[in-house]
């Protein structure tokens, strides 16, 4: 089987990745919720993967890193919780629906959202996004288009836009393939897949904040803090995390961070590699339309002539073992901006290599003869 | 080491759940996400599970299970997805923060509150519940106080309260130690927490509901469903599963059904026997004041006369080896109800073993004299 699907969830796990997190499993207690020695060691190893992450993100301290179950509720935490009745919002049609349908709920409640579109090469029109920014109090925007990899220069970005009003990113396809410091960056709010470029497990996710942030609390419930007020503690992260934690996937998401550490920029060189050798094989097919460029994400979108996405899936999967996405993505404007009902989604990762790019042209190429 | 805070955390998962989830964690795909085998051979596991579920706890259907990250998630999708502005709900003092600080939430956005108080034995009054529910669009109760191990007959209070409020109940402690039947029961929303007594692993948990109750979304965002609209599918679960589905802990749920099928009158008696045997030799130590009964969920609370709890459970954990978890757990009105400002708890499981019950009652006896 070829894994080409790495977009979706990370298909191959670091051993140490699935071997902490195992281990997670076998022995443990309730972090933070309990006095005794175990509850107290896995509370410690959870505040080490804060720590771990904050590094990583360049977040003002660890009590900004919040655990959540996916990319998604990061997502709404921060949209939900910082986004009020009256309040103008900017985001861009290349946001995945867990940016657009909590947008078009607070539309819904008394917000206006309005959509920056993309330039004629496929990537966020900065200049229109900074005109409709004026009055804006978040601004939401992808690091790197799921459907095509596509990837704003997220600097320019927090240029182009008030200085007060906050800066939202998802960063679902862009963590773990690139250097992300939200200070440096002046990010507000970064929503991390675990599951993805990250290396984690299933199951993990994380809100990442800048001081400036302070989102409502989404979910209500025990922290195992301040235990008598029936008030979310106002302090961070327990006002964000309301229940038990997901302990396993928690240690996952540390040690795929430990993973990276020694090999962001190595693992980045290599997935350009693999990219750049998809794409330029795939030039070369007469039948082949490609939606995407260059990218360190691993993201390699395409049509072929004649054949509906979903059925050059199947056909690669049934007739070549090969896993990759058709459909939408879960990004319905993007595909109207690029005047597509859908593409095929070749998502690569560190994992992957030479042989298998090469083998999945060939599939590709014979698509043709049953066109 | 003794662990005896089962009700925080399982400490001890069946083999067969750590192993799946692991295999999970190898060798995965996103389920319904993409249409290649291997995401469609993980969204078929995904439905096995929900089937399983659907039987164990007697939903109406499979797509009545929505799988949450926790019990917390689950009891906020039931009570602010029901519940609304000029809405009257009735819940208990016996409640955990899980409930009480949602409802508290909704109390500051205009719903009533009413809190149903204890009888004498420390059970839930039900008659004063009955009357305050009146008028009531919810009745919010908890199948087994995480304090004491309490159970109201859940049969009668369905019986007490008008037929067109919705049941909705807190299942963390219950579920996995008792038959759970919502259709049998008039449960309309049962919280299930899968790293308890379902014996799963944390970020598991579950929400099943019976065919009239329709919460709204909690979260927004991708389904891999109905993709080119904005707004979530009004179909389940869908409608609210927003997000990527943690797989391993879906998958180590469905083990842990699998584990109890075969086992839950077999384990009920004999942590019924293990809490008995603990409740006894406690009775017979002077110093010590209990505030449980026997109970199938191996819940056990007291108080070391002239000692802090938490200075009893880190006695226990220092000298002893044993986990066992003082203070509110969570839980403050049943506090405030049973006259205590914490208590000792001791929660046992299937995996303890009554050499273990006997040495944790030798290490209570102890403390007297330190006392």
């Amino acid at each position: 089987m070829i894994y080409f699907d790495n977009a979706a969830t990370g298909g191959v796990k670091p051993e140490n990745v699935v071997g902490a997190a195992a281990a997670a499993m076998r022995a443990c207690a309730n972090p933070g919720r309990s006095g005794h020695a175990l509850s107290l060691a896995c509370a410690e190893r959870v505040q080490k993967v804060r720590g771990l992450l904050c590094e990583f993100f360049g977040a003002p301290s660890s009590d900004r890193v919040v655990f959540t179950k996916n990319c998604t509720e990061a997502l709404n935490i921060a949209l939900l919780g910082c986004i009020k009745e009256g309040d103008k919002v900017v985001t861009t049609v290349a946001e995945h629906n867990s940016v657009l349908r909590p947008l078009k709920h607070l539309e819904s409640s008394g917000v206006a959202v309005r959509y920056a579109p993309l330039t004629r090469g496929g990537g966020i029109d900065i200049r229109a996004l900074s005109a409709m920014a004026q009055g804006a109090c978040a601004v939401v925007v992808t690091l790197a288009s799921n459907v095509t990899g596509a990837a704003p220069d997220i600097a320019a970005v927090r240029q182009a836009i008030p200085a007060d009003a906050l800066l939202i990113c998802d960063g679902a396809q862009a963590c773990g393939h690139q250097k992300i410091d939200i200070s440096a960056l002046g990010i507000d709010a970064l929503a991390v897949a675990g599951h993805k470029g990250m290396m984690g497990i299933q199951g993990s996710g994380a809100l990442i904040m800048s001081a400036r942030c302070h989102p409502r609390p989404l979910m209500f419930g025990g922290t195992g803090s301040a235990s008598y007020d029936l008030d979310m503690p106002d302090f961070y992260p327990d006002r964000l995390e309301a229940g038990t934690l997901s302990y396993p996937a928690i240690v996952s998401l540390g040690e795929g961070v430990l993973w990276l550490s020694t090999r962001l920029y190595e693992n980045r060189d290599y997935l350009v590699y693999l990219t750049d050798k998809l794409l330029h094989g795939l030039e070369e097919i007469p039948f082949i339309t490609l939606y995407s460029r260059t990218n360190p994400f691993g993201i390699v979108a395409f049509d072929v002539r004649g054949m509906p996405s979903e059925e050059v899936a199947e056909r690669l999967s049934r007739e070549h073992g090969i896993c990759v996405r058709g459909g939408l993505h879960c990004a319905p404007l993007m595909h109207g901006a690029l005047g597509t009902s859908g593409l095929v989604r070749a998502s690569l990762s560190p994992f992957n290599t030479a042989g298998e790019v090469e083998y999945f042209l060939k599939a590709v190429r014979g698509l043709h003869a049953c066109a």
